[in-house]
């Protein structure tokens, strides 16, 4: 019967998890958290509002890199923590994505994935687009795994064999040695 | 009043250009046709089945690059000529994502893009690997820029000065990089 923003926001993680980002309805999400709707648009004014601190909140979840990496071993650090975080949430993916076309949300793994790439000796044009590359091959791909396990549980489509994990691993690798071949060319490998 | 199937795929584009996904439903959609319903699922058994068949429908819009073109330049035109084919349709990227999670609609995209990797040097995984970070940079970052511009247009937000182009050419050419790099370790640059 609490009402403050940490409950709406842990109530808003279940719904997706239990149902999918179409249940994820104002009116429903005060239902699941027992007050008025009112008492939510209190502390989110609107749904593009709640959807930005849902993400904010998703991404807090990505496991620090270990300080000792090296620039480019940090790179694939935030990228598969971020892909790990966005999986334990169903549709989390669309809700990010969501949040940075707001620009409500704050955009600190774009961030801290371009700092990354800076330690790399790439200027800060170079890091921005590598840090675009790296969150939109997450997005793009965690969207299209969490559509189609959305798909399977409703018995849309049969389960297929396709092994998102490898084909996430194997893009980051390019994308990488994209950053990598900066680096040389500026000096720093 | 006609309904054979292209009719429909063109409803359908036009209830994404002067609506949006959400609007599309078969129910709405047999409306602008001007049938039952029933006629429609003769031809598209559900909407999985539309959203994969209006997919690739969408990507037959891609220009075919020069054939004199080099294998890389071959990567960057297919690469833009899928974002501009994209961005003529709104919402389209979901469109196209969602029928990749499918497996309903063909991956000819992703294949073209693949085998244009494949004219560098690189083996089979490192093409699909290629294919997979241009594909999700497209998708993930126009399925942003698509809702950003349905954000815009219901007025939930003030129009921004973000430049998605320059963030789409920036990402890119990091991709195209490292796949340059592994044409270089195939000895083929």
């Amino acid at each position: 019967m609490s009402n403050n923003r940490a409950d709406i926001l842990a109530a808003a993680r279940d719904v997706l998890t239990r149902h999918s980002l179409a249940d994820l309805t104002m009116r429903r999400l005060a239902t699941e958290v027992g007050v008025r709707p009112n008492a939510l648009y209190w502390h989110f004014p609107n749904k593009q509002t709640l959807l930005a601190a849902l993400a904010d909140d998703i991404l807090t979840d990505i496991a620090e890199p270990a300080p000792d990496l090296r620039w480019d071993e940090r790179l694939e650090a935030l990228a598969t923590g971020m892909r790990t975080a966005l999986l334990a949430v169903p549709d989390s993916a669309e809700v990010v994505s969501s949040s940075w076309a707001s620009a409500l949300s704050g955009r600190a793994v774009a961030d801290d994935v371009a700092s990354a790439a800076a330690l790399g000796g790439l200027d800060e044009h170079g890091a921005r687009a590598v840090a675009t590359a790296i969150c939109q091959l997450v997005i793009g791909l965690t969207i299209e795994e969490q559509t189609r396990a959305q798909m399977e549980r409703l018995r849309v489509i049969e389960p297929s064999d396709r092994d998102f994990d490898e084909e996430f691993t194997g893009a980051l690798a390019v994308i990488i040695d994209g950053a990598r071949s900066r680096a040389r060319v500026a000096g720093h490998l």
